[in-house]
């Protein structure tokens, strides 16, 4: 059976994409290729803001059937955030069956080369981002994210990242050319001539562990990267929240088979509630590669354990935003109070630690104590929440009952300077939303310190009392050292201080935000300019996206000849 | 003091040397800076073959005062396998001392640049090779490589894997711009503006543990590779081959604090005898990323137990050349008499089992029975090693008591095609100089298996009977699989056969070598061009030398800032 798409047409269609691609990871100025805004959907095949909640509305109480072998039962059972039951099941996999199938097809993967690996990939990604509206509904309902970051975070940057990733991975292949001529001289003897052939190979099986707060925003670098260098990708979702991914397989499969591929390249393994094949996955010999977003330990037994595999890893992190002095106090409060608040503080990248001198800061509005930043602070998001329709489309739900518990407990770590607020959703009564709370601690009490040294991944924020900007600077270089760091922060007017942060944070490899007073903060990263995480401190051992990232995902083999006319 | 090699300087000298070689790996045409012919050498300040010697005989019995900072002891002892006692002492380091020394000066390292970096590193290969004939000696006196092979192959092919990795470690470097503008359209309102910094940062001190055969070819891509990518680099030699290595690190020394920066960036780890501070090393907190070539077993410890650091390997393997059928029989005896004879076999990369269908073969001089081509062969290296001159140019010495041991162990294991010889060296009379020996087993013997299933480093190859090739393809697959392969060889005239063959190297990630006849060698690779092991298969972890190889030495650090001009 003819392919129903040609090498010929999809590089037609994809190629100036990946062409843009590749110049903007080059220079790394803005540019994306799927809209941000919903409006922007609706023609050219793409499902509108009606359609897209149609279609997912469809989805509620069925079986996704994606056409797996070894298909052996059929699980499920995701509960929104919002209060809403899913319904939908999904194949169960006989992993013995699974795994050789999705091995039958990686020849003809790794013999179409570089460029149609990256043109298929971005195939699945176009028609990911025709049903943008789909997955909104469907991340927003399995993350407890607001319908618009759900949106936006879900979709178009989601779908950025998955295309930076083939980026980097189809430039890492072609590095080094199909074939060469090395012709040697000898003198006065005849040269030494062969032809070379080089030939990216894949690893075998990538597994993708997803995380429930962003299943498509971290599930997609790890799943494009391995794909588009040559290696089958089994996706095993978080059980809260399988649907965005599940819809992912999906679409997958179906543009590898109209591509003239096996869809067993990439499939799905969800799993029975406990039933934890992570582990049994991830130390299968067929699993080469792991992609994990989600928490230290087991992450740390992942790359303990899966040491047949090249493991990559999002892990826990501590957040501080240093703040010693502001040149623009209201800019910093208000750019500080929405960092805390997006999605209830429940980012790998949400600051946790504002480390702020006891004896106060200077600003642009005078001196103030460091009881009069905490209080202003405090009253910034309470500024920002204030309206419920407001706080909503910002707070989203608490993902899980783990977070609100955590939530509660904040309030006993110290001085409440900000009281976490119950805020009640009309359209889905049983949604758990929270504002954030503002714990005061003193940075130098050993008690006050076992809570803000460790992760408290949710809408809880520390403000630290330190000695000194000085001692601060030490407490952040100690924070990242020891406990990881995907974000950091600072607010500082002085250049000797600016100058201490950045030499921390060059020296602990981590990524630094300085003086954020508009409209980016803190929390946030552009696919194809700002790198998330470093790879190089405790938090991750890897960035998105890097060439780090891709290069050992695949091999090059080198098969070489004499040259024709040679001995 | 004013640094008395300036960046302008170094640039002008060797960046055009750096381009060519940039060029060179993304063509992977042939291309050398270090002539190979000893007679090249002694213009332009570089030492001439007697100087080269002179230089080497003035070292024997000297203390190589590095003026490393916490050297507590004197430690040495060579032996050459050639017989003479080289009598050097080297530095013993307190590490609590010189480990804290080596970080001091790597904010200037870092602050350098990638350029600059690169430069130095040039700079230090010129130096090294100036003296090339000095290392040649340095190097034929303790791997037992005999001169022309030491001076080749431990000069300017090593030289040239250590430029090939400043190249991929440069080019990777740069692929991130230093500074970006980051401008996102927001409608009608003022776009979101962002200036962002990139900076490469190194992961801490780099770890090089040597080996005996090879110190420099095989030490050089990762001492380079690390320093180029802003790392300090502490060289761990093989106890019986300090020397090589104990003199790149003091000309590395030299040019560091010629070029302004600290010395203590590279620094030598000697130890006493039995003292094993591999493990030591390996371990500490400071050691961020080590390269290794020697045992599995004691690599496959390293990545186990050395957590805190990258670590890339490179084993023991397998070999295996497979004979199907010959299209010029004589060239092909001829060429694997030089590949099993070079250095006595004592190459990661030289051919452990030759796989011969108990059928005989077709070839050019019609067929040959499988004793036909095992005695053919056996003749070939007879004719190649009968003159005892030729013999020892070819041989070497055998590198250490374990290899001879094996070597005698051999004959034993089946029936012998090929007795060992002593052969006399006239000029060294205690070298131990041997002819490799073939045996003869049975591809369907248990006992056999256990023979040809297991690395045998050093001159013994196994003519392996097999029923078929295509047994012999399933037989290479499960020997790469299982143990491991630097190489394969295969001489076919076949398509099929040449084809399933490919299809195994490229399924199992191992460097292939078709038909090779003339005067290139399995078991040789070519930097710039040839990919040294794959970094795919159980014999390394990592290929030299590509993109993964330099990736995740270093990360990268962002700081960004509100542009100027906005809020």
């Amino acid at each position: 059976m003819a392919a129903e798409l040609t090498a010929h047409e999809l590089i037609a269609k994809h190629r100036p994409t990946l062409d843009q691609a590749l110049e903007a990871i080059r220079t790394r100025a803005y540019w994306s290729p799927h809209p941000e805004h919903p409006k922007a959907y609706g023609e050219n095949g793409s499902l509108d803001m009606a359609a897209g909640k149609a279609a997912f509305d469809a989805l509620l109480g069925s079986r996704l059937d994606l056409g797996q072998p070894g298909t052996d039962d059929w699980v499920g059972g995701e509960t929104s955030p919002y209060g809403i039951e899913l319904g939908v099941n999904y194949p169960h996999a006989d992993l013995d069956e699974l795994l050789p199938a999705m091995k039958a097809g990686q020849r003809a993967w790794r013999d179409a080369g570089a460029e149609m690996r990256a043109v298929v990939c971005l195939e699945i990604l176009k028609r990911i981002s025709d049903r943008t509206h789909e997955f909104a509904h469907a991340v927003m309902h399995t993350s407890g994210q607001a319908f618009m970051m759900a949106f936006q975070a879900g979709g178009p940057h989601a779908q950025d990242r998955g295309l930076e990733a083939v980026a980097y991975a189809y430039v890492e292949q072609v590095r080094t050319p199909d074939t060469a001529e090395w012709t040697k001289p000898q003198g006065k003897r005849d040269p030494l001539a062969l032809t070379k052939q080089f030939t990216p190979v894949p690893r075998g099986v990538a597994l993708v562990i997803g995380c429930n707060t962003f299943p498509t925003w971290n599930g997609y670098p790890g799943l494009f990267a391995s794909l588009a260098t040559g290696n089958a990708v089994l996706v095993k979702p978080h059980p809260r929240a399988v649907l965005p991914l599940a819809l992912t397989v999906q679409v997958a499969r179906e543009v590898l088979v109209e591509a003239g591929f096996d869809a067993n390249l990439v499939a799905l393994a969800a799993e029975r509630p406990g039933e934890g094949i992570a582990k049994t996955l991830a130390t299968r010999p067929e699993i080469r590669i792991i992609d994990y977003t989600g928490s230290t330990s087991f992450g740390d037994w992942l790359e303990a354990n899966a040491r047949q595999a090249q493991v990559y890893t999002e892990k826990a992190g501590v957040n501080t935003v240093l703040v010693d002095s502001a040149a623009n106090y209201k800019g910093m409060l208000s750019n500080l109070a929405f960092s805390l608040s997006l999605y209830s503080g429940q980012m790998c990248t949400t600051p946790q630690n504002l480390l702020i001198p006891r004896d106060g800061i200077r600003t642009d509005e005078g001196p103030k104590t460091f009881d009069e930043v905490v209080a202003d602070l405090a009253r910034a998001v309470d500024g920002l929440l204030g309206d419920d329709a407001r706080a909503n489309a910002l707070l989203g739900a608490i993902v899980n009952p783990d977070v609100k518990a955590r939530l509660e407990a904040a309030a006993g770590l110290g001085e409440v300077a900000l009281a976490s607020r119950e805020i009640a959703n009309p359209e889905f009564p049983d949604a758990v939303v929270r504002t954030p709370v503002i714990v005061k601690l003193d940075g130098a009490k050993p008690d006050d310190e076992a809570a803000y040294m460790s992760e408290c991944f949710g809408p809880v924020s520390f403000a630290v009392a330190v000695d000194s900007s000085a001692e601060a600077v030490e407490l952040l270089r100690r924070t990242i050292r020891e406990k990881g760091a995907m974000t950091v922060g600072a607010y500082t007017t002085d250049a000797e201080v600016e100058d201490a942060i950045q030499e921390v944070c060059l020296e602990e490899s981590a990524q630094l935000s300085l003086n954020l007073t508009g409209g980016v903060y803190v929390n946030q990263t552009a696919a194809f300019s700002d790198f998330h995480g470093s790879g190089g401190n405790p938090a991750a051992n890897a960035a998105l996206c890097d060439g780090a990232f891709v290069a050992n995902r695949f091999r090059v083999v080198e098969v070489r000849r004499e040259a024709q006319g040679q001995a």
